[in-house]
C-alpha cells in the first residue's frame, strides 16, 4: 500500500484507495479509467496551462448542456467515443445491419402512420420514396415490425431544433410492418447538416482543423419480438462528407443510391433492407 | 486513410482527421487523449448504459460548478490527476521544498502583513506560532521571498467558503522576508476537512468507497526573483488522514511535527525551512 503519490506510483496509489467490498464492475472501470488517463498525462506530460485547459473547457462543456443540448454526448461524438462503444456493443454477424448512433435528436412518442404516408408535414425539400423490408438473417420477412423514422429537414434541422418553425413531429414517423415485412413512406432525400459547433466542441473542431459536417442520412430504430433492436442511419451515396462525417457514423453497409425518378410528384426513391438478428 | 470507424481502426480514424499544419503541440495531445481514451473504452468493453452514465456524471459535474466552486478540479484531484501533473512538472533536485496541488480556495489579494502579526481574525481555533527560513538550496537566506500564507478556520472551512460568517482573508496572509530570510507569525493549528462532498464527486467517492477527508494543513506559496516558486503545504504531523489524504497531497517532506508549547497563550509551534531552486 502506497502512502503517498509520486510521478512513479500514481496508478497504485489511486486505486488502492477504493475500498474491498464495491461493485466489481466499478472497480474494473474505475482501475482502467484511472490507469489509462494517468498514462495520457505521462505520455504527454501535460503542463499546468494545459490542464487548465482541459478544466476550462470541461466546465464549458458542462455548462451549455441543457433540455435541448448535450454537449457532452457531441464531445464524444466527435472524438470517436459514441460508436466505439457502440461498435463493442453490436457486433453483428455478416448479412445483419449494422448499427450506428442514435445521436442526440430521437424523440420518443413519434406518431404512428400508415404505409405510404408522408412523414414530412412542412412540404419543404426534395421529395422521395422510402421503401424496403425487415427481414431475419435468413431472409424472411417479420411481421410486426417497428420502425421509427427521423431526419432533418431541407435546411438540414430537426423539429426540435426548430420549435415554432417546424410543425412538431415534422420529417418523423413510426411505421409497422404486416406479413411481408415491407415499409413504404414518403418523406424528403436528407441533407447533409453541421453539428452544433457554436459551443466548446465546436471550438475544438476548429483548433484541430475537422468541419463539424455530417453527410445526409435518415435515422431509424428497427425493432422486433425476439430481435435485437437496430439502431442506424442510412446515408446518401455521393454525399461530399461520407468519408469525413464529423461523428464518424457511416458504415459502407448503410450508403444507400437513392434513385432520381423522372417526371414523378416524388423526385427520388431510396429502397433499402433492414436485416435483423434473432436474440 | 481510414475512410470508415471500426472497432479496429478507431484511433486511426480520428486522429488522421486533423489538419495538416495545426499546432503540434494540440495534434500530440489530442492523438494521445484519443488513444488513451479509445484503449480504455476496450479495455473494459464499456456498455451503452455505463457510457450514458459517464455523459450524465461529466455533465452534472459541469452543472455544478459555480465562482465558489469548481467540481472538476475536484474530480482531477480525487483521481490523483492534479498531483500527477504537479509531479512532472515540478521535478526538483534532493533538498529543495517539494511542491503540492494549489487548491480551489487561494485567493489573490491577500493583505500582506508584518512579521510576528496574527492572520487568524476570529480568535477561534487553537493558536500556533508558524516560524523558519526561506533558503536557497546551498542553505544562504533569501532575502525579500514572499509567503502567502492561506488555511482553514477551526472549522474546517476557508474564509470563502463561509462569507458572512468568517471576516475576509481570515486566515490569510502575506509575508516578505527581510536579510535573515526569516518568517514568523502566528495563525491556528489547521484541522483537518472534508472536501466539498454533497456533489457527483462525492457520491464517486461513496461509490468506491472512499472517504473525503483532507488531513490539516496551512497552505504556502513561497518565491522570490530568480527562483523557481514552489507552491505546497505543511501537513500536521499524526494527522488520521495522513495516508488517506482524498487529493493525494501529502509528501514525507512536507510532514510538520507541530510542538505543543505549555502555559503559553500560543498553544502550539511549527517551524518549517522552505528551500528553493533558483531560475
Amino acid at each position: 500500500m502506497n502512502k503517498y503519490l509520486s510521478e512513479f506510483n500514481s496508478v497504485e496509489t489511486v486505486n488502492e484507495r477504493m475500498s474491498a467490498g464495491i461493485d466489481p464492475r466499478l472497480r474494473k472501470v474505475m482501475e482502467s479509467l484511472v490507469r489509462h488517463l494517468h498514462a495520457f498525462i505521462r505520455d504527454v506530460e501535460l503542463n499546468e496551462a494545459e490542464w487548465f485547459t482541459a478544466i476550462e473547457f470541461l466546465t464549458r462543456t458542462g455548462k451549455i448542456c441543457s433540455n435541448e443540448r448535450q454537449e457532452f454526448i457531441l464531445l464524444s461524438d466527435v472524438l470517436g467515443v459514441s460508436m466505439l462503444v457502440d461498435a463493442i456493443n453490436y457486433r453483428r454477424p455478416a448479412g445483419a445491419t449494422d448499427n450506428t448512433v442514435l445521436g442526440p435528436f430521437h424523440v420518443a412518442g413519434s406518431p404512428e402512420r400508415a404505409m405510404g404516408d408522408s412523414i414530412n408535414l412542412d412540404g419543404k425539400g426534395e421529395t422521395c420514396l422510402f421503401e424496403g423490408r425487415v427481414l431475419d438473417i435468413s431472409g424472411n420477412p417479420i411481421a410486426g415490425a417497428s420502425l421509427d423514422v427521423w431526419s432533418d429537414n431541407h435546411d438540414g434541422y430537426y423539429d426540435v431544433q426548430q420549435p415554432g418553425i417546424q410543425p412538431p413531429f415534422n420529417n418523423r414517423g413510426y411505421f409497422r410492418t404486416g406479413p411481408d415485412g415491407r415499409y413504404r413512406f414518403r418523406g424528403i432525400k436528407p441533407v447533409s447538416y453541421p453539428i452544433p459547433h457554436d459551443g466548446p466542441v465546436g471550438q475544438m473542431l476548429k483548433a484541430v482543423g475537422r468541419h463539424p459536417n455530417r453527410p445526409a442520412h435518415v435515422h431509424f430504430l428497427v425493432g422486433a419480438d425476439g430481435y435485437e433492436r437496430v439502431c442506424t442511419h442510412i446515408f446518401v451515396a455521393g454525399d461530399p462528407y461520407l468519408e469525413s462525417d464529423a461523428v464518424f457514423g457511416v458504415k459502407e453497409s448503410l450508403v444507400v443510391a437513392f434513385e432520381a425518378i423522372e417526371g414523378a410528384d416524388t423526385k427520388w426513391k431510396a429502397n433499402f433492407d433492414f436485416v435483423l438478428k434473432a436474440l
